[in-house]
């Protein structure tokens, strides 16, 4: 029952958020004191810094720095896209027993909790002790078993904040405002462009997810009702809105267009750093509604990386969060248990509180989370009063705007 | 020496900022309580709001609303990219004679100061008398006499803690990160990249401004450069960026790909709202260093309107430097100054230090002010220590963060 001797690893993976650096405080600081861990090495870019033993030594980083770095976007130990196979697996576990390491925190999205998982059942076959913790990041919010996940609030809130402010600036020089928002599979994201509404009549009016299947004629025809309706229209789309078949439609336009879609290690297609979809949903919606409205203002902005990187924005919320799932997975590696994966639960209750349990990698691992139908309004252009209830708690204090007319 | 008695006109103009309501807040806080101005009369899209006679009635809106109003981003009041010729002020004036408007407020850019000055000779030869107040606001920071603009120091901030953030970002995922920036002839915004960085090897590494010709190879080869030293390369490019004859390379490459440049009525090209010069720089490169990077990560964001309208997180300096442009503007009409532009004096001490003038219309309409020669590095890629040292009072507090290696 006690305690097994010999290090940690920490590592990072997959796309950063605002709060990553939180999640690798909170096990640094929980282990730090702990003599049965001598050291708790940093793999540099997740897994590849295993297999190549790029590490930093944890334990020597000064707690002034390390409060800096919670506060950082991004992940600060450098993060990683690649999937471990089995060959790949083998090799981690090489440097593992080689430097005697018993813990390992791997910080990830679900792919990430997979290859957590992979590695874990190597090292239960070869008999060799170890402890694997998945904590959970993304701001795609599509993990499974958790109420939610940390990232998400933090990313929310960016997009919320940069929607209620574009909406006053496009109340300003009135017209049509497309904002594309990150999110391939799930609409969890771009759902939280309503949170700073300030009123019915404010913007964004029209939300559409990849959960619903995008019909460009049909989004002309919503946008020209709104715009009939109140002289202008602020609309969110979620990068990757696709057809039925679930393509999104940025990738069959860069086909279209001869462009290479390129592509992660995961088969994951490139959606994020590019303006292309906005200006094509941009320039259809001006031929669209030419006839009628000559002079229409059409402007397209593709929020991009900002919404997991801006500095110094990141949700309360979110970030005490983030570091007691860190905090929580060395509590639970330290106590005994094997393995698992973080997750929150929220209290039925009428006040917001969260519970941190573990779950079994397996239940975490691969599989996702969409936007629940009920979160979607029925015109499948809106999210719904229960989406704004789920969401509020997790993306902090907003702020409170105001109108003369 | 008295007050002449008569309503005030307050209109906003041009491309918002954060701060543009803190000095419409500054002006009606100021001339509230003044028995000689019975009505302070909010044109609507500025002056086509007053030759529309759609005014809203200032003095009725309560001070909740308009705190919430000062910290709102964009235009309350609605803006407007008409520029008035002699036929339009005509209009404007038989609406001040109609309402007895005596005090006539329009906060804007340059083009506002020049609209401002019209309407005032008018009002001069036509023997009307009316106290006519420029109050300056841009985030180009383009303005004459004034030390800098109101609205720069937010749009500073929001530049420089997205640059901060991006910059882990791309150091986690390591690649080319281009980042695009509002600024069609003057570089002041994009410079703010600068502000946030950690240190010397934190990006941005490269900083392109319109005040200097941008050349495509030259663009490869230094973003080669720092490829080949730090592994990564963290780029700042203005959208106006241009060839020796000014003309933008995004009009180019549009007028190259067969769109139509959209144009405002004061002739300036439509260069914010597409993604489309981030893309063309992303593709550009790829193709220029694709032969010794076979897997280059190339990613480009265009940070688009929420330069301008993230909402909450405002420079605090910034705000209050807005505020009080606004109060002195009222303050001076008040007084019985006839008319003029609101400039802001730095102080020559070694603490930062704001004294607020006025200066004549003429000084400050049409004319703009570029970014000064010893602001920019000698081989015009990056910023000097100097403008460091000018802009950091502006943006106000900047995130502190943090890395391990």
């Amino acid at each position: 029952m006690g305690m097994i001797k010999g290090n940690a690893v920490i590592g990072q993976s997959g796309g950063p958020t605002a709060v990553i650096n939180q999640s690798l405080v909170g096990v640094i600081e929980t282990l730090k004191d702990c003599k049965s861990i001598p050291k708790i090495l940093g793999a540099k870019h997740g897994v590849r810094g295993i297999i190549e033993e790029e590490f930093i030594d944890l334990k020597k980083v000064s707690q002034a720095t390390l409060d800096r770095v919670a506060e950082t976007p991004a992940a600060a130990l450098g993060s990683s896209r690649d999937k471990p196979d089995e060959a790949y697996c083998e090799k981690i576990f090489r440097v593992f027993e080689k430097n005697n390491v018993r813990y390992f925190f791997y910080i990830g999205g679900n792919d990430s909790a997979d290859a957590a998982r992979i590695v874990n059942e190597m090292a239960a076959a070869a008999d060799y002790e170890l402890r694997v913790f998945h904590i959970p990041k993304t701001i795609d919010n599509d993990l499974r078993v958790t109420d939610h996940t940390p990232g998400y609030g933090s990313a929310g809130r960016f997009v919320a904040s940069a929607f209620a402010g574009d909406d006053r600036d496009s109340a300003s020089l009135p017209g049509i405002k497309i904002n594309i928002v990150m999110g391939r599979h799930a609409g969890w994201l771009t759902a939280a462009s309503v949170l700073g509404k300030i009123d019915e009549t404010s913007g964004p009016h029209l939300v559409y997810v990849p959960e619903i299947p995008f019909n460009v004629n049909q989004f002309v025809e919503d946008v020209r009702e709104t715009y009939a309706k109140l002289g202008r229209c602020q609309i969110a789309v979620s990068e990757g809105v696709g057809d039925e078949t679930h393509t999104p439609i940025a990738v069959n336009l860069a086909e279209r267009l001869g462009h290479r879609v390129e592509r992660d290690s995961h088969g994951n297609p490139q959606l994020s750093g590019s303006g292309a979809l906005g200006d094509f949903l941009s320039d259809f919606l001006k031929s669209g509604l030419k006839e009628k409205y000559k002079t229409l203002r059409v402007r397209a902005d593709t929020f991009g990386y900002l919404q997991r990187s801006f500095a110094g924005y990141a949700s309360a919320v979110d970030q005490a969060e983030a570091r007691q799932c860190g905090r929580k997975a060395a509590e639970l590696a330290m106590a005994g248990d094997a393995d698992g994966s973080i997750v929150m639960i929220r209290d039925k209750g009428p006040r917001y509180k969260i519970s941190y349990q573990r779950a079994d990698l397996k239940q975490v691992a691969r599989l996702t989370k969409d936007l629940p139908r009920n979160f979607i309004n029925k015109a499948g252009n809106g999210v719904t009063q229960a989406y704004v209830k789920y969401a509020t708690p997790l993306v902090g204090e907003l702020p409170q705007l105001g109108k003369l007319f």
